[in-house]
Formats: C-alpha cells, sequence, structure tokens
C-alpha cells in the first residue's frame, strides 16, 4: 500500500479546510513586508496548491503575486471550497456576509481584533452571519491551517494558510494550537532537530471550531500517530476529556497548557480572550488522560519527535553507554531524578560486556567506554548484549560520532587516514551500523537514543533526522524522552489491561 | 590599555600550566585515528604553539605530525616547561620519574586506569615520584588544558591539550570540570550558540592540583569573569567553601554537582575515584556561596553565556514584549513559576506605550505587538520606555526576527522589497537598532534577552552572538536566563550590604 492508498477520513467536515480543491483569499496584495495576508497567499502558492484555483478578492489590484485578482467574492464565477480572511476586523462581517450568499460553506479567519479586545460586537456579527448561512469557520485571530499531506493536485504538495515561510520535514506529527506561534514559529527549529510535522492547525479564539473537533479529526486520521496541543482554555470540557481519554492510548498526546498563573492568564485573556483555570485542574486532567504534559516548547518538540518515532519501552530501566564518564553521571542523575532505574548489571551481562570494552574501563551501568574507536562494538554488539540480557528497557548512546567529520579534519591537518576507513563514509555507516540495531530494537521494542556532540548540523546527524532516529546534541533531553516514553507506556499498560 | 597589557597573574604556579613555553608529549604519534595523544598534539600544533617548542617523546618514531621527535626525555636537549603524559598507565611512574631526573616541575597525565578502576599502587608510585622531584601535576585521567588566551608566541594564540579539535570563540568564561566532556564535548555548541571559552580545566582525578587551585587562579584572571564548575567531589571541602565564599560576588560561578544519587555515584566511583556526598549537602553550599547550581548541561551553558554578558537587573521584574500572545503566555507562566514577577503596568505607562502598538493590540504585560513591522518601536521605544518607567528590571523580546532572510523569501518568490527595506542589511541594522539600545540597557543595567526562532544559523542571530548580546532560539531559556541573573543579583547585593 503506497501513501496515497491510505483512507484519509474524507467525510469528515474537516477534511475539505485541510484539502480544499480552490481557496479565495481577502487580504492578499503584492506588499510582502508589513501584510500578513501577501506572505500567506506567497505560502499558499509556493506550497504547490493549484494556481489556477487560488482566487485573490481585492477592490482595488487587478492582479496580485501573478494571481488574476477579483473585485468581490460575489463577482468570481466560481464557488470557492475554501474562503481565507486577513482583512480589518471592522470588515469582516460584510466580508463573511457575501461569503455566505456566495455560497462558501468554509473558511478560515485569521483576522484579530475579536473578543480578545473587548470586542464582543463584531464577535457576535460572525457568529450569526456564519449560523444564517451554515458557515464553518476557523478562528477568528488565528494563522490557519498546515498540511503537508494536502492532496491536490498531487500527494506531496503542501496545504499552508500561515505566514511562516519555513516548513519543516512532513511526518506523522499534528499540531493543534490556540497560538499560531506554536502552531507555525516553530518550525525553522523543527526542521533543524528533525520534528516532522504533518499538519498544524492554529485554531485562535475557536469561535467555531475548536480544539475538540480537530482531534475528533486526528483521532482517525491515518497521517497522524502524535498529537501537540497547545491549551489556552478548554470550551468543551467534556467532550475533550472525553475524547482524549479514547486517544491517547492509540496515539500520544503531549500537551503545554498555558495558562494556570496571574500574568499568563493576563496574557490568555488578551490573546485568544479564554479564561483560563487552574493549573492543577488541567494537571490533574493530563495525568488521568494519560497525555504528556511539559510547560517549555523545546520539551514539546522533543517528546512529540519521540514518541513519532513509535518504539515504546516495556519498562523504566535505563542503560548508558558511553565515552565519557561526566556525562554518564549527568544522565543517570537525572534518571533517577525522574523516577527512572539505572540499574546495575548482573555478573553474567558484566562478563559477557568484558570483551568489549577497554581494559581500563569500568563494567557498570553506566558503562563508560573510555575513549574508544571500536564502532561495532558501540553501535551493535554492546546495544544487543544490554537488550538480550533483559536487564534494561532503554539505551543511550554517548557519543555517536560524526565520523566524516573527523576524518576531514585528520586529512587537513595533513595526517593519513588508516585504510580501513577509506570505506567508512555515512553511508556505510548508516548500513553496517544503524540499519541493523534499528531493526533489532524494533522488534525487541527497546528505544535507544543517541547524542553527538558535534550538533545538529554535522553530516552524520542528519543521517540521524533523515530517519527518524532520535538524536540529540547534549545529553540533557534523551533521559527526559525516556522518561516520558516509560511514563507514557506505562499509562497504555494500564488502560489496555483494565480493558481486557 | 589593550588586552596584551592586562596584568595576568603570573607568579601563580598555575600560569605556566596555562602558558607553557615549551612542551614534551608522551604518547604522540601519526595514528589520529584511535589514539588520543596524536589527535592531542595535533591541536596543540594547530592551536599555534610555537612549533619548534613541542617535543615528542616516542621510543621508535623520528617524526611525528612533522615535528622532530626524541626517544627519550633524557635526550632532549632542552627542559621544556611542561610534560603530557598520554601513555598506558603502567608505564607512566618511569616516565614520571624521568621527567623528574631530567627537571621537568609539570605535568599534565592524561592516562587513566588509576584509582578509579582500583589500582591503588599505581597511584601511590606517581604521588612519590611527583613529591621527590616536586613535580605539580594535573589529572591523571583528565584531558588537560584549554586556553584560548595562550600568550606565546602571541596572545591570539591557543593552548589546547584535548583531543576535541572544534574551539569556540574566545571569551571570558572559565570552566574547572572533573569531567573532560563538560571541559571541551561542549565546544561545538558552545560555538554554536555563543558559550565564549577562555579556559578549560580538565582536572581528572586531582590528585595533585584541584579545583581549589585553580579557583584560586581564576579569582584574580584578569582574563576571566564568569566561572563553571563541573563537580564530582570537593576534597578540600572548607577550602572551597571559604573560596567560592570570596569569589562568587565578584565573579558569578555556575555549578553542576553530578553526585547524590545511586547511579550516579556508582558512575562517578568508576569514573574519577571519588567518592560523591549527599545532593542536598552540597546544594545547601551552593545557595549559601551565592553560586548557580543546575543539573542541566544546556542551562549550564546558557547561564554561562548570560552572565558572561556582565548585565544585571535591580530586581527580578520582568518586562515581556512579544509578537504572539502564546509565547508571552509561556514566558510569562515559566516567569511566575521561578518567583519573578510579571508586573501589570501603570496607567501611566500603558498611556505612552499605547501610540507604538496597533489597534488590535492589548496594553499590558506581556506586551502582544501582534503582527507589526515597526523595528523602531520594537527595537528601541518600546524597551526604552520600559525601562525609563523604572516598573521592569528585565525584558524579553519576542521576536527579532532575521529580516535578511524575510527579504530574501520575498525575493526568491518574485515579489519586490520596498525602498525602504534597500538598505536593511545586517550591518545596517545593528547599528541602528542594536548598538543604541545596547549602549543604554548597559548603562541603565536592564537586561534585555531576545529570542529568534528562525534559528541560530541565521545571519541576524549570528550579528547578536558576535557581539555578546543574548539570543535564543525560542523561549525557554530567555526566562530561565532572567532568573539566575535576578537571583544572583539578588545575592549579590546582600553580600555588598553586608560589607558596609
Amino acid at each position: 500500500m503506497n501513501e496515497f492508498d491510505k483512507n484519509p477520513i474524507e467525510s469528515h467536515f474537516l477534511y475539505s479546510f485541510l484539502n480544499p480543491k480552490s481557496i479565495a483569499i481577502f487580504g492578499a496584495n503584492n506588499e510582502y513586508i508589513g501584510t500578513m495576508g501577501a506572505m500567506m497567499l506567497r505560502n499558499i502558492i509556493f506550497g504547490g496548491f493549484p494556481k489556477d484555483k487560488i482566487y485573490p478578492i481585492h477592490p482595488k489590484l487587478e492582479n496580485i503575486q501573478g494571481l488574476k485578482a477579483y473585485k468581490s467574492i460575489l463577482n468570481l464565477p466560481y464557488n470557492p471550497d475554501l474562503a481565507h480572511i486577513i482583512l480589518k476586523p471592522s470588515i469582516v462581517p460584510q466580508v463573511l456576509e457575501e461569503c455566505g450568499q456566495k455560497g462558501i460553506k468554509r473558511s478560515i479567519i485569521t483576522s484579530g481584533g475579536f473578543r480578545e479586545v473587548g470586542n464582543e460586537n463584531l464577535y457576535k456579527q460572525i457568529i450569526e452571519i456564519a449560523k444564517k448561512y451554515r458557515i464553518r469557520f476557523i478562528g477568528p485571530n488565528c494563522l490557519g491551517i498546515y498540511n503537508a499531506w494536502y492532496r491536490y493536485p498531487e500527494y506531496n504538495a503542501c496545504f499552508n494558510t500561515m505566514w511562516i515561510y519555513e516548513t519543516p520535514e512532513r511526518g506523522n506529527i499534528s499540531i493543534i494550537a490556540h497560538s499560531g506561534t506554536i502552531a507555525s514559529h516553530i518550525f525553522w527549529v523543527c526542521k533543524e532537530i528533525g520534528v516532522k510535522i504533518g499538519k498544524s492547525f492554529s485554531i485562535g479564539n475557536e469561535d467555531d471550531i475548536d480544539i475538540v473537533d480537530c482531534l475528533n479529526y486526528l483521532e482517525d486520521d491515518p497521517e497522524t500517530s502524535v498529537i501537540g496541543l497547545y491549551i489556552e482554555e478548554i470550551k468543551r470540557g467534556n467532550e475533550f476529556i472525553k475524547l482524549v481519554k479514547k486517544i491517547s492510548p492509540k496515539k500520544p498526546i503531549v500537551v503545554i497548557y498555558a495558562g494556570g498563573t496571574k500574568a499568563a492568564t493576563r496574557s490568555i485573556m488578551g490573546h485568544t480572550g479564554s479564561i483560563a483555570g487552574d493549573d492543577n485542574v488541567f494537571e490533574a486532567v493530563f495525568k488521568e488522560t494519560g497525555m504528556i504534559s511539559t510547560f517549555w516548547i523545546k520539551d514539546f518538540m522533543y517528546y512529540l519527535r519521540v514518541f513519532s518515532r513509535g518504539i515504546l519501552p516495556k519498562g523504566d530501566r535505563l542503560g548508558i553507554l558511553t565515552d565519557s564518564g561526566g556525562c554518564g553521571a549527568m544522565m543517570a542523575k537525572a534518571a533517577e531524578k525522574f523516577g527512572l532505574k539505572v540499574p546495575e548489571f548482573s555478573d553474567d551481562l558484566k562478563s559477557k560486556l568484558k570483551d568489549c570494552v577497554p581494559d581500563i574501563a569500568n563494567i557498570d551501568n553506566p558503562l563508560d567506554l573510555t575513549f574508544s574507536f571500536d564502532i561495532h562494538n558501540k553501535y551493535i554488539k554492546i546495544p544487543k548484549l544490554m537488550i538480550n540480557s533483559g536487564e534494561i528497557d532503554g539505551i543511550i548512546i554517548y557519543a555517536a560520532w560524526g565520523v566524516q567529520e573527523v576524518l576531514d579534519v585528520i586529512k587537513k591537518s595533513g595526517g593519513k587516514i588508516p585504510e580501513v576507513f577509506h570505506q567508512m563514509d555515512n553511508a556505510m555507516m548508516q548500513k553496517a551500523y544503524l540499519k541493523p540495531i534499528q531493526r533489532f530494537i524494533r522488534k525487541k521494542s527497546v528505544p535507544i537514543f543517541y547524542i553527538c556532540p558535534q550538533g545538529y548540523s554535522n553530516d552524520w546527524v542528519r543521517e540521524f533526522i533523515k530517519n527518524n532516529i532520535p538524536i540529540y546534541d547534549l545529553w540533557d533531553m534523551p533521559v527526559k524522552c525516556f522518561s516520558v516514553l516509560a511514563k507514557y507506556s506505562n499509562y497504555r499498560k494500564k488502560i489496555l489491561t483494565r480493558k481486557l
């Protein structure tokens, strides 16, 4: 079955929001700087949306970004699937009214300036118009939709109504956010560290379509395996809890709740007009429903990334394999702080490991290889011994050096490279050391986390990211990531057992 | 006074460890791969150490990495300032004995395999030999020294005995670590995010020279303003406490203590042979002495970076200026979790701010500009209004967009750039928007933290890093950094008041 044959949930009303065949856009022009609408149109065009199905509406301009523009939606000889409105708030009701008259049933209202600044009147007007014409809408006060799985004209196009022009690699992570920033500004860093986003909803004030609607879509979306939520308020609390309870054992949900403190609540009030509630209530809901909660954006991104890999540990026992005593000790300490186990190895395992490590190394957990260039041991033999012992549930390996860079430095310094290393490029390393162990750990359900201090720009690190293998520049995050995997796995086990 | 005229503490016995005029190296060869000594020699050469003052000692080789090698230290017609030993542990005593006979008074013993693996006998031997010949030594089981302020032949050379070939920019941060990893493996990320290291000591088992000696040097070192410590054990507890108490009000100290949990203690035992103590005891000492403690390596690096800037806030009130309600709310929440204040602005300040923000924005703290391209307001006018009000002690600005990248995207998309932006390159932005406000905030002692989600590779972000202005890719770290600055500033104030 190739990707295109997967059966998406075409019957869900959000399907056409994510995959409109045609779009009218209000508020785009040729002034890319300082006009959000211009950048949004730019992104729709450059994502690969069929150009002849994009209809800019503008009272004066005849041509916008190479597209024919129409004076009014009422002049348009077509009836587009979606109307994207990026205008000052005062004229939104009129435009929405005309869209209704035209027969348009879907809208993204990017415009801000409604209930989040106390403008109740405008808010009521758009609600009424939408009701009258049965228009479903996202927003207002939002960036709309990013869909890297957009289906027209072909499956590798992207539908992006947001103004952020950077796009991460496509993957199985979907985001729903009350903030356009969390829904899109993170894309640069996503690209850098390999957080692969498939869909992102910026739902703003959610005066019509809300987080529950989007979750409902993602529940059965075959392109989504992991869900990230940024929450300022939950309007339909009961529906939300019922739904995430159902989803989270199938698809891990990582969540940020931004409310719960005085200044945050004030900020949220002015942001989406929501009234945020007590932190403890939300945290209790997250715990009860098996969601992974954090209030750090980097954690959020790394957690999504590690869940997207899909290898869940069976328990919470961590094995640490390291070149370096220092970071081994730090990881062990962090692990214990998170309630994970870093068990001492059995005598049996120790005796098996003895052959794999230099004389000066201690055989224990963390296992410190000191300075060793035996790549096979590090990538294959030791991890396999650890896993086959049944004594650990996950492994962190420090360091997965980018050998190519080291060789380049040596060459540039006038040094000679031993023959055995001549063939050792990243492709060979990938084939000989990564692929076999990756197959093995998937079978055994023991996640391995790699750390390469040469950083995310290193070629070897890019190989990991290309292949969705968790790689980190330093050693804080892998411990945190194993911790949330173990926690989630435990929750899932409990739920599944309860169901039997 | 130029940098070279600063008066370093030449009389301190560590001065010649950091600035040896000549060096003998044992254990280097031409096999760069798999031999730590070869990489260490490579780095000494490529750091700019005078080539005619590097003496490789090797029983067989006549030429090592382009340098004449000597069969034994006893054959060497010179008496080098320092002997760097990277040999298997069993022959270290003999070599050290010969160094003693030769009259060498300083050594870095990189070799591991002493008390950290229970080899008490070897350990005792080197202690005795060192005593007999009055040799001071760093190590064993260490990477030695990185000194970016090495003085010969000229002040911009670097003396690097570690095997890590990457070097960060030179700065006023110095590190002392029981782990070579913390002392050097972080250099790639340091370079990326602009943690500028001047000196780094990897002190290993510290069987002679210890953390107290190094701290003692750094206390008066004019090239060091901030100190980072990675600690597995403190041998001279009283001296340590007395010294850090004296140093920390002058030079902030950021510290990681790696011990205190079961697995970490086991790991440390096998790493440097130290017996680590209770976490609470260490934390109490850190608090009492005003040190900034963390157990995350990224925090450690960012804290060092922010202290190296040298602008301390007078209090703990944070002003947040943002394009984005979402990250504003998250920062406000994080700030309150850290016990910081995010005060509501006074009516007076609000009325002054009203002219600077779009109609649809709320005037409050966080101040959400929504989508605004008024660069002058964001960089200069609003921060000045906030600071002059006296209502805040630090500001976080989201987002400091790299305009150049945005313009490039527009150009590539076939868009036209308005004339006013034609001159707007990074140099102009730097001159017009960064320099003036940076002078102002230094005078007022109100730190500003900038966030640019386009990431560390962005050209505009590199401008900040070049100029030591705190810039972040996302919004977790600036809140943490303000929090430690405020905490430290408060400690310092108390100490200074007590002294009056």
